[in-house]
C-alpha cells in the first residue's frame, strides 16, 4: 500500500462545490426527496488506503475512471471551531489532490465504493507554505491529460470559498496536524483510460502528475 | 484530542444492516429517487477526531446525541479482496464500538455532521483474540443505559454476516493493520441525555462503557 507523508490523519473532500455545476444541477434538487439544494457543505472521505502520492501509478479498474483535481488546505496544528476570519491562520501550506474515482451514477447514496479504491488519492509532494499564498481564492487548479488542457477551475467558483469550508468543517470535527481539506472539484470529472498521464498545476505554485495503468 | 491504541488506520461502519430496521424502511425504498432497497452495504467511515476509548466522557451536544453499539472486527494483517469463504482468516479479533451520532432526519444525505462530531466513536479497550470466539455469528450485543436494557442486537440478525461484509468491503478497499469495521448497529439509535451511563457487552467476551457529559 501506498503512504504520503503529508496527509497522516483525515482526508476531507468537499463534493459539490463548483457554482457552474450547483447551476446546472439546481432543477434536480427541487425534485423529491431533496426538494431543495444542500443547505451545507457535502463532504466525503479518502481513507489511508487511498492515500498517494506524486508520481504514482494509479490502478486501472475496469469500471472506469474520472479524475478530478482540488487545491487542497494542509493543517500544521488544530483547528476546532475557528470562524472564517480566522480560519486562513491554521493553514500550513496548500496543495494539490487528485481524485480518481469510479464514475458516478447518481448522488442519492454515498458513492463509498467509488471514492474509496486503493491509491485513488494521490496528494502533491510539496506543501507550498501558506505564507507564499497570498490569496488562495485567487489560485486556479488546471488539469491536463496527456497534455490537453480538460478542466480549468478558478477557486474563485466554488460555491463556498477557503476560508468558509474551514470554519464550517472545523465545527463538524476538529481539524488536526496532518489532516487536509480538498475544498472543491470541477462538476464534470473526467473520464482516463489506460496509460493517460494526468498533471495538474496550480501555475507558479505547485504541480501533481499521475499515470493511469497501462 | 483522544485517540485509540486499536484503531490507527480506518474505521468502517455498516448502516443499515439490521434485517429489522430493513424490514421496516423497505416500503420507503420503493419510493422515489431509490425506487429500491440498497443493493450493497452501506458504509460510512468515523474518521480519528472521533476515536475514543473505554471509559471515556463523551461531549454533549446541544442537538441531542443518540447511541447504538456494535460489534467491531479489528485487522492484523492486510486483507485485499478476500472470499467469504476466506474472510475470517484476516480477523485478529473482536471488540465493540459505541456510535454516539446526532440525531438523524434523513436517510437522503450523507450525514458527515451528524457521525463525525469528535469522540464519538468509542472502541473497546480490549481486542478478544480472534481464536477464542468459535463464531462471531452466534454473539449478540447488549446495550444498557444506567443499568436498562434499551437494546439488543443478535448478530445473526444482520443482513450481511461478518464473512460476507469483510469479503465486500476488502473488494472495494484494502483493509489494513489498525483498520476496524463495526458490523451493524440496532436499526433504532437509542436517545441519551446529559449525564447517561452507557453500557454495552457482548456476554462472556468483553464490554464497554461510557459516559455521556454531564
Amino acid at each position: 500500500m501506498s503512504t504520503n507523508p503529508i496527509v497522516t490523519g483525515k482526508l476531507v473532500c468537499v463534493a459539490l462545490n463548483d457554482q457552474q455545476q450547483l447551476d446546472k444541477l439546481d432543477a434536480t434538487f427541487n425534485e423529491a426527496p431533496y426538494k431543495a439544494a444542500p443547505t451545507q457543505p457535502v463532504l466525503y472521505f479518502k481513507p489511508h488506503n487511498t492515500w498517494n502520492t506524486d508520481g504514482a501509478t494509479i490502478a486501472w479498474n475496469e469500471e472506469g475512471l474520472v479524475v478530478g483535481a482540488s487545491l487542497t488546505v494542509v493543517f500544521g496544528k488544530e483547528c476546532c471551531r475557528t470562524s472564517a476570519e480566522e480560519a486562513l491562520s491554521y493553514v500550513e501550506g496548500y496543495t494539490l489532490t487528485h481524485d480518481f474515482s469510479l464514475p458516478e451514477k447518481s448522488y442519492y447514496r454515498p458513492d463509498i465504493k467509488g471514492k474509496c479504491q486503493d491509491g485513488t488519492a494521490p496528494v502533491g509532494a510539496v506543501v507550498v507554505p501558506a505564507s507564499d499564498v497570498a490569496d488562495p481564492q485567487a489560485l486556479t487548479v488546471v488539469t491536463q491529460v496527456n497534455g490537453e488542457t480538460v478542466g480549468e477551475l478558478p477557486v474563485s467558483q466554488l460555491h463556498r470559498g477557503v476560508a468558509e469550508l474551514i470554519s464550517i468543517i472545523s465545527n463538524i470535527m476538529t481539524l488536526q496536524p496532518g489532516d487536509a481539506i480538498a475544498v472543491g472539484f470541477p462538476g464534470d470529472r473526467h473520464p482516463v483510460k489506460q496509460g493517460d498521464k494526468v498533471t495538474s498545476s496550480i501555475a507558479g505554485v505547485t504541480e501533481l502528475t499521475n499515470q493511469v495503468e497501462a
